[in-house]
């Protein structure tokens, strides 16, 4: 990384993130190079970026691809790479990210899964190669910019923001009946379709709990969900003497995509939008309703309970939002589905990673069984 | 400073921020001692604190105390000394911070006028022996805190708040009849008298933004002022990517003084107040509006001006604030006792120390001949 630019590797270059990834990459064609592109799905799209950047590696999980291509994890490993950029979503991201922390690249994380199955493996590798992860979560991202320069032992909160998703003022009552293309549409964020639906259901920040828990160490119950409907302020960290920090910024994913791939420096960029306070005008926080958002409870209950619980959630959650959006089960039989997997669930202690794998594929197993039961 | 036992002089311990320095000193009583307390008035005060105190330097500016006493310079380069807290006012404090940066102690100041008057001058000194000064300054600790780790050369702006002190809601027409009793109340902080006039005013305002461009090195131009009357966000700062970090707490003046005496520490303090965001529900930002603070505007143009300008600028208001407590001149003449003293000043470029201070005499005399006018 001496010469000045950066060579990146962008896995689930396809999906939202890694379309905005390669957006921010197209406004620095002198520091940043892509060099590897992984996608899942989308081949005509993937084969329009392979033109555009013409990376040396790809990638492509499906069939019809007439390039060579490399499995995920040597592009996450290859000699070529200083930065992956781990897009992808679902379990997909954790061998890949493992092997990039192996090879002591920078990993610039935006799979949540990954830290939510197997976050005291992958964070235990990372100690171990001297690597940091790069969060690109707005939330992870704003956590890690208040803690620059700070010590992690004088965290005394972290506090992290939640928006409400699209039904945080329908009246409970008419949740039952919600439509997936009512699900799809999110006050402030522009994402993928399963994070917004977990957006809706705050299972989304359940999980980014779990993430925070791991990515810096603080201890469960030192980290809270507050109500924020502006999605301005990312999140904030209270320290032991009572000063807190917050990072802000318009809601685009682009900034802290942008700064995992500038990491340490901070690059100016004038086709980010800019936040102007004074047109904001005002910032409010309040309680999150646990009635109203029963997935966050869960994910909350699974973090705290540790072990292979937030692996099975996980899978649970993606069964059952996938059922949902297949128009099979309601929107609020996500939370019932997930709740009723975990019950059923024997968790393993300080699980290793086939035992997380394991309890992945028992949950997807026993979360689909569910909706094939009578009403 | 090896021992964990910091010890502190505090130059101006009965005023405001001196007892509230004294009241942190009070609750870490194995992290700190009070080796030197200076007062310029208040010989009852004083005295009270040097007995629950027991100094083995004390200083005092008027007559009738019995104790051994040492000038306040000596008192800040003091060998026992390790920090030196300059929480005198006016230009009391400028000779001592010298003293205390030459002698390469911490320096936390609080007293305003000392970067306002001879901000080139003591930075130079300060970068010259590898001091850092820290500011006690609600606002200044806020940046000093938001820059932790931050490079100052990716920052794109300062952002400071402003409360808009206790008229900021008043009729622009009945300013003109605001008595000193009407303008000592301000709505959120607790501070002395001449502070709270000038935040009245919002000359505390400007002051402060000329304070910040010399203490973190930034161009003027890219320091503003944000009106924010919850005094909750105690200042922001936007770096080149975007990104805004900001630092939120109670409005209560010993959270800074704490970090200074504390730093590079954090340190618990259950005595203080905390930040309960779900309670304070919202946070509003606005316009400042420059017509209803002329002070400000005064003070912008004589920080962007330079020289010996914002010295006079800073007289010219002590005399004024003066006048005006004594019921001598209107609120709103304050503003033009400042106005007409500066517009009547020759300055000096890239001023030295005696430049200053002539130019402070100068103006005194210059503001002082405002109240004999007629009419």
């Amino acid at each position: 990384m001496d010469s000045g630019l950066k060579r990146i590797a962008v896995l689930g270059s396809t999906g939202s993130i890694g379309q905005q990834t390669l957006e921010v990459a197209r406004d620095f064609p002198d520091r940043l190079k892509i060099v590897g592109l992984a996608a899942g799905g989308n081949l005509g799209l993937l084969a329009q970026q392979v033109r555009e950047f013409g990376p040396s590696l790809v990638s492509f999980g499906g069939e019809g691809l007439d390039l060579r291509r490399v499995p995920m994890e040597e592009m996450a490993s290859h000699p070529d790479v200083d930065v992956v950029v781990v897009a992808t979503s679902g379990k997909a991201g954790l061998a890949p990210t493992l092997a990039a922390i192996r090879a002591k690249k920078g990993v610039a994380l935006a799979n949540k899964e990954v830290l939510v199955m197997a976050g005291e493996v992958v964070m235990a590798e990372a100690r171990r190669q001297g690597v940091e992860i790069m969060p690109i979560d707005s939330e992870h991202s704003a956590l890690w910019q208040c803690l620059r320069g700070e010590e992690n032992r004088e965290v005394a909160r972290l506090l992290l923001t939640a928006s409400g998703g699209a039904f945080r003022d329908w009246p409970l009552g008419k949740l039952e009946s919600v439509t997936p293309e009512e699900a799809l549409r999110h006050p402030t964020w522009r994402m993928g379709r399963k994070v917004t639906i977990d957006s809706a259901t705050l299972m989304n920040k359940g999980m980014e709990v779990i993430e925070a828990r791991w990515l810096f160490g603080v201890p469960f119950n030192q980290i809270q969900v507050v109500m924020h409907r502006e999605s301005i302020v990312h999140s904030l960290v209270e320290f032991v003497d009572g000063s807190v920090k917050a990072q802000m910024g318009p809601p685009d994913m682009r900034l802290p995509i942008q700064l995992s791939l500038s990491y340490p420096e901070r690059w100016g960029n004038p086709t980010l939008p800019r936040l102007n306070l004074k047109e904001v005008g005002a910032l409010s926080f309040g309680e999150v309703d646990l009635e109203r958002y029963p997935c966050l409870r869960l994910a909350l209950e699974a973090g705290r309970r540790g072990g292979t619980y937030p692996a099975v959630l996980s899978a649970a959650d993606d069964v059952a939002v996938a059922l949902f959006l297949q128009g099979r089960i309601g929107f609020q039989d996500i939370a019932r589905v997930v709740e009723e997997t975990v019950a059923k669930h024997v968790t393993v202690d300080r699980p290793n990673l086939d035992n997380i794998l394991a309890a992945d594929s028992w949950a997807r197993a026993a979360a689909s069984e569910w909706s094939k039961q009578p009403g």
